[in-house]
């Protein structure tokens, strides 16, 4: 595949064009004011009939007044007059345009006919167009946004984001960064007038930025070319999909808001199925899967180790695991000899590894991470609130019990590591801390172990069909 | 049923013997500590042949010297001394006993031989054993705890917990504040020597202060008395009950940690059918299922009401509900012309409600609320951090956008009602904050959709087998 310069500019403008920057709050009044903040300003025109000046910045009256260079366009103007809006820019020869007004097919027949003249518009002019009915895009790495979204949505990650929704696009850009997950670009395509979420697909494909694609999904344009596209690009990263209208009822959810038909679900499970995609089964998997696919290599194989300081936990997340296609294999004879060597008579030296109250944590993680019998490790602290507290007050903080949980990981870069910490919310705070980034904390082990089995699942079809090679090559 | 009187002075003792205080950090060094903090200086004696004194309390040389009135021993001497401390305690006459202390049937034969001669020995006092290998019970209403727990635990609630771990029961007492989930009682039984969950489960059934039971279970002493205590006690309150060993796997990870026998999957599967308790699928459900059992009311019917600031999350929602066995009905007559009266043209009104941006969730929600042709409602509030950031300074809090949740949930009282809200961490508290204490608010739509589900199911069984009033009556 070839890169898609032809989507590039919406990502990489040289001069963007704000068509119908508002004066009042309300949608749109912000994005001035971001890009501003981003760095932006210098290639940022403001347009308005009534000219004048706006966030200090001044008001064109018109597209054709806009200065060089210009090759984007994000129009916000009331949805009627987006076809003749379209036909300015056209003239002044932007060829790529954001619609970000509403109004269009996703309100009925009337706004059906809208949405075809601003089609016509932008053919008569070979335009691109993402939207109507978005908030456009967003890229890490210029700081370019076409959304009001907070400062720490912009430190770049791996995560590439296809939405149809803007708002919901919106809104995943302001959560992904508590769960410690980062963000290439992202994209929300609305009705797709023009652009496609195959076309972006391909685009984040050979984007060499995103490592990861998250996909938001209520119907797909076109069945054959979504599934040939997500045939080439599972080969190199993986791709992540959560699609609504699993259900009648939840299709008949989807089918107003963003125009889309949403297809029959068994054809997408085959579709996913035969490309290798991972499918989220709803938002919690979308987000819990993204963080272990983004931040771990692909393991070699199924055998999950776990070592754990509570018997319970151990096989909630041993129950999870295999019911998601890993298995838990007997730990490696150097391995039960060294921890029967160094345990109390009551430990049961075997996988999933209890280890209770005994101060073997870091031994018997240190001892699965390096075993050769075991391809990703789970490790589950738990430890009651009361006796945390006592420990950080006498100065053991939660490394001196569990280990520098980051520097174990750098000990074994080529196994996915995943830790869980359930209890009080200090402590795993304070778990999150010693893990670093590059180790996702969950609070409950049965999503640790759901992502690992689709981490798994993912190597198995990348083996057989694509580049052996980690999510992060 | 006859309240077991047996059990009560285990959560209601006049006086408490702590066997086996420490004078070192360690295992259950922090229990009188504990216990002072919470008002039970003046009713525990410690005891120690050391003799001498330990946090300002006099340390008796043996049981026998403990002065009046002692009902209740709780031992934390090591393993091997257990059986000779259980004669001592029956010769005090004392007929009730916690062993905490470890090393029994959950370490191999040994252990079980050990385990036989504390048995024989509370045989011949004819004393009731909690334990071994476990950390007691804690009783919110008198604040009486075997286990050191935070101050935050004690707040009193109507969940009550039956666990077999000892760690995992305390590390739920640390969560469940934090999910707003607060406890009437909870006993984590061990080895379950003599006291098992059965009996626990009756004695929770028959608790005026248990509204919820939630169980984690390994496995069960003896299925058909199993059963017949569920049926019994789920014809007046929900049990919820996680249990492990749903795979092989999971079954050989709990086998030695809490000396039971993990029974067949299936079988349980179908007792807890049969008996209307609700299985929670993992640790996530469980608690999220009892935020939705322990707050709400039994619905009348099926029917849910989705209201929403998005389309694309009212679908995920409508997808997990449906799945679980609600119905999406269409709204009545009234509802859809007083909201088709209010609503811009782009609104379709329907189920789900997507009010998109417009200014209308407050009136669609208590439409929907009001609704005779609804039984139930989930809100899904969600908004872009930068603009409810702009909206707060601006003096426009949250509950100017999405209603006074807390005074909007009073006017239903009849109807379960929960909310979610999606996005920056920020929102979520301030939505938990204007949501009260009554109602649940999840960061996520299907958790919200799979409690309703397992509510409505519950309320089915009560209907044709129980009494019909709410988990609350």
């Amino acid at each position: 595949m070839t890169r898609n310069n032809d989507l590039n500019t919406f990502f990489e403008p040289t001069g963007v064009a704000l068509v119908g920057a508002r004066r009042k709050t309300g949608f749109g009044y912000g994005i001035p004011i971001v890009l501003e903040r981003q760095g932006w300003a210098d290639r940022l025109y403001l347009v308005n009939p009534g000219g004048g000046e706006l966030h200090g910045m001044p008001v064109y009256k018109t597209v054709a007044e806009v200065p060089d260079p210009v090759d984007l366009a994000v129009v916000i103007v009331p949805g009627p007059v987006v076809p003749a809006i379209i036909d300015e820019i056209g003239q002044r020869g932007i060829k790529h345009v954001i619609v970000e007004s509403a109004g269009f097919a996703e309100v009925g027949d009337a706004g059906r006919a809208l949405q075809d003249q601003a089609k016509q518009a932008a053919a008569r002019h070979g335009i691109r167009v993402i939207g109507p009915n978005c908030v456009g895009v967003v890229n890490a790495a210029n700081r370019f946004t076409t959304v009001e979204i907070a400062d720490e949505a912009f430190t770049p990650g791996g995560v590439s984001i296809i939405a149809q929704s803007g708002v919901f696009g919106n809104v995943l850009l302001d959560m992904l960064p508590e769960y410690g997950l980062f963000v290439a670009k992202a994209a929300t395509l609305g009705n797709r007038m023009d652009v496609t979420e195959i076309e972006m697909l391909d685009y984040f494909g050979n984007d060499p930025a995103t490592r990861l694609v998250m996909m938001y999904l209520e119907g797909a344009a076109d069945g054959v070319k979504l599934r040939h596209t997500l045939e080439a690009v599972t080969r190199e990263k993986p791709v992540l999909v959560l699609k609504t209208g699993r259900t009648e009822a939840g299709r008949a959810a989807t089918a107003s808001h963003t125009a889309s038909l949403s297809g029959e679900d068994a054809l997408y499970d085959a579709v996913f199925d035969q490309t290798g995609v991972i499918r989220a089964e709803n938002l919690e998997e979308l987000v819990e899967t993204a963080r272990v696919v983004a931040t771990q290599p692909l393991p070699r194989g199924n055998r999950l180790g776990i070592v754990t300081s509570s018997g319970s936990l151990g096989a909630m997340a041993t129950d999870t695991a295999v019911s998601r296609g890993l298995g838990l294999p007997n730990l490696s004879d150097a391995t039960v000899a060294a921890m029967r060597a160094a345990a109390p008579d009551w430990m049961n030296v075997k996988n999933p590894l209890d280890v209770g109250p005994a101060p073997m944590f870091q031994q018997a993680l240190r001892a699965l991470i390096a075993d050769p019998e075991i391809d990703m490790v789970i490790a589950i602290t738990i430890i009651p609130y009361v006796i945390f507290k006592e420990l950080t007050r006498r100065g053991y903080p939660a490394e001196a019990w569990f280990g520098d949980i980051a520097a174990i990981r750098a000990e074994a870069p080529q196994k996915p590591f995943v830790v869980c910490a359930v209890g009080h919310s200090e402590f795993v705070r304070e778990m999150r801390r010693i893990s670093g980034p590059e180790v996702p904390v969950f609070v409950s082990p049965e999503p640790a172990a759901r992502a690992l089995g689709s981490l798994y699942n993912y190597s198995v079809w990348r083996a057989g069909r694509g580049h052996v090679h980690g999510p992060k090559a």
